[in-house]
């Protein structure tokens, strides 16, 4: 039951984040400090983001498969940087079946190394290239400082690992998945992101290069929603993932990784919800819409719930996630403020005067009040939600966007900078030095979040040191 | 590629499974002792599997959901019997981020215990119940003795979850849960079961009685396929898992588990496998029919490749699992091997006589040879094929139920009981008591599988002891 009053957005952008995924039963703290119980409203979301992701992964000729949920220790040695990257973040199994391990063994963070082991167990020759898996699981990286979806110990994900004859089939293959994550953000979780090359400093430990989506949130801060990294040889030479070419000579292989988890879920928490709760795009949502019967007498009721048992079947058939709210213990403006809450995108109201006229009332959950309320024929009714729910994916899109778009400045000198990044993003030359990338996080926290793909012509003057820059960068405070 | 030949099943059972299972490339040994990898073929077929329970399971009300991977070692200590099942089974977490824990933190073997926690601190009132939760993932019970899929460390499963507010409605949900199981396997993976009880010696850890389906394998061993589980109030017990009633009155929930495992994929080869290798049921087929072009001159190829071409678009768009081999280094006698070994029911074949004809020759899985053999028209393939399959399934499960029934026995004294058990099973009546079960066990290693619901009238007398027996179970060896 969803009484208490969240936080205002505005206000305290943190506390109202936090409170709303326990309020809309999204998830829970798990009683393992820094891990998180994904509940069943939060799952099927998940499960509707699986289902997206999945479909274009197929498509694009990967399949799945499950590997260890345990590694051993020394396999994180072999690559330098990647142990480096991920040794202070392990947890570590040294006990099994009663008896302390020969060697320990790490709940994975990320499987690069023993999927490394196996492929270079499997793969012979160029005929069984390419190897394309994707692995749908849950890591862990060791982390106390929790927010439920966005900083968790332990959380889930998917994970692809590829091998290729070639250093471009593998480049590629990774500005494909940057694409096919580009697309499901954009068109199933109506975030608008920024595709491009993450800076030596922020890239994953063990690639070459490391390319990402970057979105920005309801406060501002930019995210990291899904990330699509180049190996070049470096894990085939650590793990020997060799392969015999068309000439029988023995070829390192080139690797990627990519991989999109549960922060996403975080991501349209903060991008489209509202002080009234959560937004669900449509595409994802678990209900996509919600029907409330409402009535006095008996006879009213009668008459309600047989049109809203009809209407529910309806839409049900025609596909459409429906529920109908028949709770007779709370009031109807209880429930309309609790499916706000929970972000459902539609909610139909089925009244006695609806049922004299024949029609129905659609209220939208991203317009609240009049403005979002349409009166529509019961006949015809599941064309109508369908038309509807998709003009409201639409919407919350090109929000998203309009937002973020007016968010992003092009300062003048650095001084503007430090103010700009205080409160949205900058887009700015950058020198590529290390040292600049440095003295933005010290001065304001920002970090360099993407060099995009798509850049000005011409070059221009580092916004830090002044001295010559090629690329422009994004420049923003991070979850 | 396939070129050696497998052991033969009939002489030689445990290495034609350990063999096939590798070559098939259904999974791998990992690293990690105990461990496996499920290929990309093992998990296509996992995920078929999954698609046909999670449907069943959504059907009847039940939503799934994610708890996590580590459990605080006390929490085993709540539930007497259920610590004494699972401690010695556990891979224990001692170190976390670079330092030594407080509390050592178990990878999970089951999630009775973290699921109990947050049960208890979710259900507050009448009105919360029943919580009707599932959980796909894997689980970990310390294991060196290592057979793919039937016994590893690691295995994949699904773990459901229920609490409900009276015994009969959590006995109702076991059942039905029973019920689900069964339907699966004899619909799905043609793999014919027996209900019923498990023997107080072989219930689960921590239950107040077991359930489970039972089958009988290739070599006439029993394989428990599927369990759910009644504990009345044992873990809302140990937990706190609480509501009020209607009368305002604390009451302790009542609670069920239920689980099925990638054994599955086990049981479905050593049922239907033969010296070929593998026979997959067409409905959880990763490819469910495999086109072969068969040509020597470039204008046959020309030809065949056109029909082959097209007969794999239609199928494919009527929702067939096809593949077309196209490979051109192998010969096609190489290629019928390779995919009989990997259990694809159908093969079509198509060359340059089909081509002329307006026909293509579809070849059984099942019935090998030409007695599997038909010759049907390109007009109308995609039904033709999709009855076919049917008809396929129905064989499958119709030749293991005559198998299993013909291997059931009702053996008339003791002496002739411990014959029947070296190679079949034995259906006897038995008095209950632990001591016969245990003589049974040490005279013949076979164990009671199931009491199962369906029982002859009256009574008769224990096979082992002679004492009035008021149930007939049945005894087998078992995996």
């Amino acid at each position: 039951m969803a009484e208490d009053k969240l936080p205002s957005r505005s206000e305290n952008f943190a506390e109202w984040y936090n409170q709303l995924v326990l309020k809309a039963e999204l998830a829970d703290y798990a009683p393992v400090r820094g891990c998180m119980v994904v509940r069943p409203y939060g799952w099927t979301l998940w499960e509707n983001m699986q289902a997206g992701l999945d479909r274009r992964f197929k498509e694009t000729g990967h399949v799945n498969a499950a590997f260890p949920t345990l590694i051993p220790l020394s396999f994180f040695e072999k690559e330098k940087e990647h142990v480096e990257g991920f040794s202070p973040e392990l947890a570590v199994v040294t006990h099994g079946g009663g008896e302390k391990l020969e060697e320990p063994l790490a709940v994975r963070p990320t499987s690069e190394t023993i999927i490394g082991y196996m492929y270079s167990k499997w793969i012979k020759s160029w005929r069984d290239l390419p190897v394309l898996i994707n692995q749908w699981g849950s890591v862990l990286r060791w982390e106390l400082r929790t927010k439920l979806f966005l900083r968790t110990a332990e959380f889930y994900w998917q994970e692809g690992h590829t091998a290729h004859v070639s250093s471009e089939e593998a480049l590629e293959e990774t500005y494909r998945m940057l694409d096919v994550y580009a697309d499901f953000a954009i068109n199933d979780v109506a975030i608008p992101v920024i595709k491009g090359v993450k800076s030596e400093t922020e890239k994953f430990a063990g690639a070459q290069m490391s390319t990402s989506i970057e979105a920005m949130m309801g406060d501002k801060r930019a995210l990291q929603a899904g990330t699509s990294h180049f190996f070049g040889q470096n894990f085939a030479k650590a793990f020997e993932i060799q392969y015999l070419d068309q000439n029988n000579t023995l070829q390192y292989c080139h690797t990627t990784s990519w991989g999109l988890s549960t922060r996403m879920i975080g991501a349209m928490i903060m991008v489209h919800g509202d002080d009234q709760g959560l937004v669900m795009p449509p595409k994802l949502a678990p209900i996509q819409a919600v029907i409330v019967p409402i009535f006095k007498t008996d006879e009213e009721k009668q008459n309600v719930m047989q049109v809203a048992d009809k209407v529910f079947t309806e839409l049900k058939s025609a596909g459409i996630r429906i529920k109908l709210d028949d709770r007779e213990e709370v009031t109807p403006g209880f429930k309309y403020n609790d499916w706000e809450m929970r972000g459902v995108p539609l909610r139909i109201e089925v009244g006695p005067r609806d049922v004299e006229k024949g029609s129905v009332a659609l209220a939208r959950r991203d317009i609240l009040g009049r403005e979002g309320k349409t009166f529509v024929p019961q006949a015809g009714l599941a064309q109508a939600v369908s038309q509807l729910l998709s003009e409201i994916q639409d919407a919350l899109l090109k929000r998203a966007t309009e937002f973020r778009d007016s968010n992003i400045h092009d300062p003048k000198d650095y001084e503007e900078f430090k103010q700009v990044v205080t409160d949205g993003w900058a887009f700015s030359w950058w020198c590529g030095s290390k040292e600049c990338e440095a003295k933005v996080k010290e001065d304001t926290k920002a970090t360099t979040r993407v060099i995009p793909f798509d850049q000005p012509d011409g070059e221009g003057q580092c916004i830090v040191c002044g001295e010559k820059a090629e690329k422009k960068v994004y420049f923003a405070r991070a979850y």
